[in-house]
C-alpha cells in the first residue's frame, strides 16, 4: 500500500507516464491557511530543471491541483487530495522494458509481482515522479510544524566520495536550517558546493551516476514525543524514509559509527541549561533515546545509492528468450538523485514527526 | 503502540519488573505444529546466562507459557497469547533513577511521555527483556518460514572496532545460516570471535561497554515479495529492527556503501542461471529493488549502540532540583548487547518477512 | 477518515461543491479488465435524473475519469484514482447554513468538529454525493466478486409504510439478484413498486420524505469467510453500511425479529444436499455464524432515515444570535433517498465482502 | 483479528477451555487509578451464577490478573495485559461436536476456516466467556469516561415478545443509568422485570431459550465528536457492538422504525436551552447526525438472537459422514444471553466511544 501513517495518513498515487499522479492526506487541521508560495517554492527544489545539468532535463511545472479539502486557501478538515497532470512523456523511451529489465531498477520484480500488468513507462510507480505528491502533503505538513517551531532542514552531506562536516547536533539552528532551503545545492560550506558538483559532473560525463548521503536535522521537537518499540520516532521515520526510491540506509544521530564506540564515549551526559531545562551536553544518540524524543535536535542521515538509470551499456536478459542481453537505457535521467531528494526527506520526516506529535498522548 | 504487522499482527506487553512479559500474536496459520524444542533453544540464544562473561549475569529460564491459540501442541488458528513470569528481580537498584535519569536509557524522556507514571524499574517497557517475547512470536515464525524455505540467519559483522568479512551476497547457503545457530557467539571466522571477544572483555573490565553491528541474511525468498513507496521489504524490516532496543541504523545490501559509488559498480547486471531463473551477478542491492524482493539473498545491517548501562560513573541531573548530579548505575548488564541481539534480529525479520509473504497478492 | 478496508483499501475525498469527488482504491488485482459499459450502467443507478420525480432533479453525468492504476482498461495493480468533475451546483442555494442548521443533517455537529471551517455547501462531505465514488470503488469490485462466483443484489424491502416479501432466504438465486438491476425501482414485485412509488410521490406533493429499508442478498459465498469478533462478516459490513449516509440500523438474517423468538425456532438445523454440501434447512442467521459465513446466502437489511432535506419549513436557530429561528431548505432533493440507495448499499457490501475473503487465510 | 480501535486497542485472547483467556489493552492514560472494586462489580454483572436460574449455573470468579500496565493500580501508560483463569470446565460435553456440528453455532463455518484445527471446546474463541476481558479494557474506559462526565448505561428493552418503553431520548439522565447498574435484571420498570423473567423461565422450562434487545444511552458526550463516513459514530459502535457473540441487528435512535416515517416528523428541530446551548427538541437521531455526536443523549439498540445452545434435541449432521443426525446439546447454558450482554454492551459501546474521542482533533 503507498499509504503513511495513523494520525495523518497520506496516501501517494499515479504511474509515471499515466493521466496524473497525486496523493490524499487526511487529518489535517481544519482552519490551517496554506501558504501555496511556499508550497510551490518547496515543490520546486524536488522538481527536474532547476539544477542546470546536474539533474534531469525532464521539465515539468509540478503544480499542484487541490480537488478537495481546500476552500479559498485553508484547509476544511475534509480529505485533501491534490494532483499533478503528467504532461512532458516519452513513452516510447520504455517500450522494450517490459521483456528486458533495467539492472537497479524495479522492473524484473515488479514484473514478477504484478504478473506483467504493471505500467512500466516511466518506471510506472515506483519513479522518482512519485516523491511529487510526496512533497505536496510533506510540505503542507512541514508548514504546520514550523508554526509549532518545529523546523526540518537537510544539507548533503556526502555526494559519491566527497563528504561535508554534519550539522552541529547540538547547536544547530532553525535559522542554518531554513538557509538551505534558499539553496538549488544545498550544503553547510561552498567548498563542498564546488567539490560535490564536480563529482556528479564527472559521474555525468562518463555516463554514469554517484550516490550520495542526506543528513536532515529537526529543531524545536519538544521531549516526550515517540511510542515505544514498533512505533518509536525512529521506526517511524525509517518507514517514512525507505518510502523514497534510491534509499538504503537510514541511521539516526551517530548511527554506525557508535557500534564502533564504547558505552562511555556514547552516552549523552545531562545537564540543566539557564533556564532549567534538561539538556545532553553531546547529542550522540540524534535526539532519541526510547524511540523518544529528547528535547535535542533530531539528527538522522538517508543514503541514497547511485541513480539506476545510466547512459553507459550494462548486461540484461530478455525475460522472454532467458539468455543475456545487453542493454541501453535511452533518456533524461539525474547523475545524482540524491541532489533533488533532500526536500524529499525533509518531506517524509515531516510526515512522519506529525503522525507522532498527533498521536494521542498517554 | 507495542504492535508490529498487518497480516501477522504481534503485540508485546510487560514491564521488565511487573509480574510478566509476554506476546499475542494473531494470524498464524491453524494447523502448524510447533517445535518447542526448537523454540526453546532458539529463544535460549537470546537469554542471559548463556554467553559467560561477556553477558549479564541476570539468570531467567524464558519458557514461555502458551495461554491460548495452541492445543496439543498445534496452532488453532486463534490468537496465540504466551507469557513469560518475570522472576529474578533486584528492584530496589533502580529505586533513584525516577529522579536522576540514567545517560543513554529511554528513563528522562520516558518520564515526560508518561508524566512520571512509567515503571522505571528495570527500564520497565524499555528493557532489553522485552525482547524476549519478541522472539517467541519470532520464533514461531521463523519455524513456518523454514517449512516454506526460506531461512533467515545472521552473524556478528562488527564487536566495537572489531570487523569481520559479510556475507557472500551471492551464494550464502541455508546450511551457513542454520550453522550460526549452533555459535553462542555467532560468527564467521573463529578469528572474529576470538578478537571480537577480547574487545568485549576489555570494555567490560574497563567498566565499560562496546557496540556492534550485526548482519542478516535471509534465503529462498521468492521473488515478487513487497509492496511499493511505503510498504516495501525495507520499510517492514526496517520498521521492525528499530524497535529491537540499541538500534540506530538499518542498511541493506551494501547500504551506506552505495552513497559513494558509481551507478555502473552499483548496478547489479542480470544473468539466467542453468535452470532458466533470472539471477543477479552480484547483489549490491541486498536482493530487493523498489522495495520488492528480486530473488537473490536479502541482506540488512543493523547498528547497536554500546549498551547504555555501565559501571562507570556518569553526569546525569536531578530532575527535582534541577541540578546535576553524578549518577552511579548499579546492577548486572551486558558489555556488548549486540551479541544476545542476534537472534532479536532474527526475530523481528521472520516477523516482518512473513507479514509481506502474506500480504494478498495484487 | 474516510478509509474502508485493510486488504482492498478505499478512501473517498471530495466535497459536493468542490472541484472534483473521488476515491482511491488499494489493493486490486493486477490484470482484472474492468468492464467500463457495465460499471457506467451500475453508477447510473445511484446518479440523479434517472428515476424522475421519485429522485431529485439535480443531473449530473458522474463519468469516472480514472487518473492511476487502469492501462488500457485493465487493472495494473497500482492503486486506482478515481474522480468525477463537479459541475451543475448551485452554490448559492446553501449561503445561510453557516449559521442556521438544517434539522437531521450533520450541518450542526461537523461545525462543532471542524470549528465551522468545513465546506458546508452542498453537505460538503456529508453530501449522498459522496456515494458516488464509493459506487466505483464497489462496482468493480462487484465485478471481480461475480467473475468468482459471488453475486451481490438488493431491493426495497420497505418505503415508508409499504413493505415488500422479503428474499427467499434460502432459495434466491444470482439470477433474480441480477434481475434487480435493470430496474430503476428495484422490487421483487411489481405491485410493490406501484404502492411505493405512490407512498413517495405523496411525501413530494407534501413537501416532505419518506424512509424506506433496502434489503440485501449475496449467493455464492463459500463457507469459512470472515474473522471472529472485530472482523466478522456482520462487523466489516456494519462498519460499511453505516458509511452510507441516512442508514439508522444495519442487521443480519431475521435480524431484530430473531430477539422475539426462541431458540428451537431461530436456530438453523444442518442437512446435506444431494452433492453432499452442508446447508441449512432455514436460513434466519442470515448466512452468517461467529462471524463466518455458512455457504447459505448472505442477508441484511438497512434502515434509511427520511430524507432530511425537506421543502417544508422547519424550526431550527441562529447559531450567531442564539436563538430559535425557521428556516426553508430550498434546492433539489430526494423524496426517498432509499431508492437511489439501493446500489449504494450493494457497493458497500462488495468491499466489506472482498476485504474479507482477502483476508490471508490462517 | 480480535482487535478493535485505533487510538485505544483492544486485543482480546483466549479460547472457553484454554489455560486462560485475556485482553491486551494499548492506549490507555498514564496516571489513572483504576477502581479495582466498581471493576469487580461490573465484572460480576456479567459472569455466570449471579443470575439465578436465569443464567448458566457454571460458576467462575472471573478475577482479572494484571500483568502488566498497572503499578500499585495506576495505568503506567504501557499496554495492559490482564488474564483471567479457566477453571471450572466440563471438556468432556463438547467431545462429539468436531463431528456434528451445534446449530446456530459457528461450529461448522469455524471448522470450515480453521481446517478443523479450532478448539471446539466451549465454543473455542467463540464463546460468550471471550465477552469477559472485554468487560476487564471497557470497564476501565467506562471508569475513565466516567471521570470525564460521560455516562453510559443500559437496560433490557425486550426479552422473548415482552417489552418496555425505551429510554427518554432527551432526558435521560446520569443517575437513571448508574442505577441500573444495581439491578441484576436491569429494566426501568418492575413490572418488566416479573413478566420478562416469566419468559426467560418458561423458555428454560421448556429446555429452549429466547432473545432479546438490549437498549444503550449515553450522556455527557460532547457535540462534535466522530468522524465522517467510515469513522462515525455509529460505524465504530456497530463495529464494536457486532464483535458482541449473537448480536443480529444494531440500531441508532428511532433506527428501523425511522424509516416508516416522513422527514417532518423524523427531523429534530434546533432549540437554545437557558444556558444558550444549542439543543434538540425531540431526539429521533439517538445523538449522531453525519456520524458525529450532537451534543444530546446517544442512543443505541442491539438485538440478540436466542441462545444457540438449548437442550431440545435439533437436527445436525455428521460431517464426516454427510448425513442427518440428531444432536442433544449437554451442558449449562444461559436460556437468555440478553440479560448478561447487557454490561458488555456497555463495555464494548464505552471502548468505541473512548476510540472517537482520542481521535486527534481535526
Amino acid at each position: 500500500m503507498n499509504t503513511l501513517g495513523k494520525n495523518i495518513c497520506v496516501t501517494i498515487f499515479g504511474e509515471s507516464h499515466g493521466p496524473a499522479i497525486g496523493c490524499t492526506i487526511e487529518g489535517l487541521p481544519a482552519g490551517f491557511k496554506v501558504d501555496q508560495e511556499a508550497l510551490s517554492a518547496f515543490l520546486a527544489r524536488r522538481a527536474p530543471g532547476h539544477h542546470g545539468l546536474l539533474a534531469t532535463q525532464r521539465k515539468e511545472a509540478d503544480r499542484p491541483e487541490f480537488l478537495s479539502g481546500l476552500l479559498d486557501g485553508v484547509l476544511t478538515g475534509a480529505t485533501v487530495c491534490a494532483i499533478i497532470r503528467n504532461g512532458d512523456q516519452h513513452s516510447k523511451d520504455y517500450g522494450n522494458l517490459k521483456d528486458c529489465p533495467r539492472p537497479g531498477h524495479s522492473d524484473y520484480p515488479a514484473s514478477v509481482k504484478f504478473h506483467g500488468c504493471n505500467d512500466i513507462r516511466g518506471g510506472g510507480i515506483f519513479s522518482g515522479r512519485l516523491t511529487a505528491p510526496l512533497c505536496i502533503a510533506g510540505g503542507i505538513v512541514r508548514q504546520i510544524l514550523e508554526q509549532e517551531g518545529i523546523v526540518i532542514g537537510a544539507h548533503l552531506l556526502q555526494v559519491g566520495t566527497v563528504k561535508e562536516a554534519p550539522f552541529d547536533p547540538v547547536n544547530v539552528s532553525a535559522a542554518t536550517l531554513k538557509g538551505l532551503d534558499e539553496q538549488p545545492f544545498p550544503v553547510l560550506s561552498s567548498a563542498s558546493q564546488a567539490a560535490m558538483s564536480q563529482e556528479v559532473e564527472q559521474a555525468r560525463m562518463a555516463c554514469d551516476s554517484v550516490g550520495g548521503v542526506v543528513e536532515a536535522a529537526v529543531v524545536g521537537m519538544p521531549p516526550g514525543i515517540g511510542d515505544p518499540m514498533f512505533l518509536g520516532l525512529e521506526n517511524r521515520l525509517a518507514q517514512a524514509l525507505f518510502g523514497i526510491p534510491a534509499v538504503k540506509g537510514v541511521s539516526f544521530g551517530d548511527g554506525f559509527h557508535a557500534s564502533a564506540r564504547r558505552g562511555s564515549e556514547n552516552n549523552d551526559p545531562y545537564t540543566v541549561d539557564e533556564e532549567g531545562r534538561i539538556r545532553t551536553v553531546t547529542n550522540h544518540c540524534g535526539g532519541i533515546l526510547g524511540g523518544i524524543s529528547t528535547g535535542m535536535p533530531i539528527l538522522f542521515q538517508a543514503a541514497f545509492k547511485p541513480t539506476s538509470s545510466i547512459a553507459k551499456p550494462q548486461q540484461s536478459v530478455s525475460l522472454s528468450r532467458r539468455e543475456v542481453q545487453e542493454l541501453r537505457v535511452v533518456g533524461r535521467h539525474d547523475p545524482c538523485i540524491a541532489i533533488r531528494a533532500v526536500p524529499v526527506v525533509i518531506a517524509a520526516a515531516a510526515l512522519a514527526l506529525y503522525d507522532a506529535l498527533r498521536e494521542p498522548r498517554p
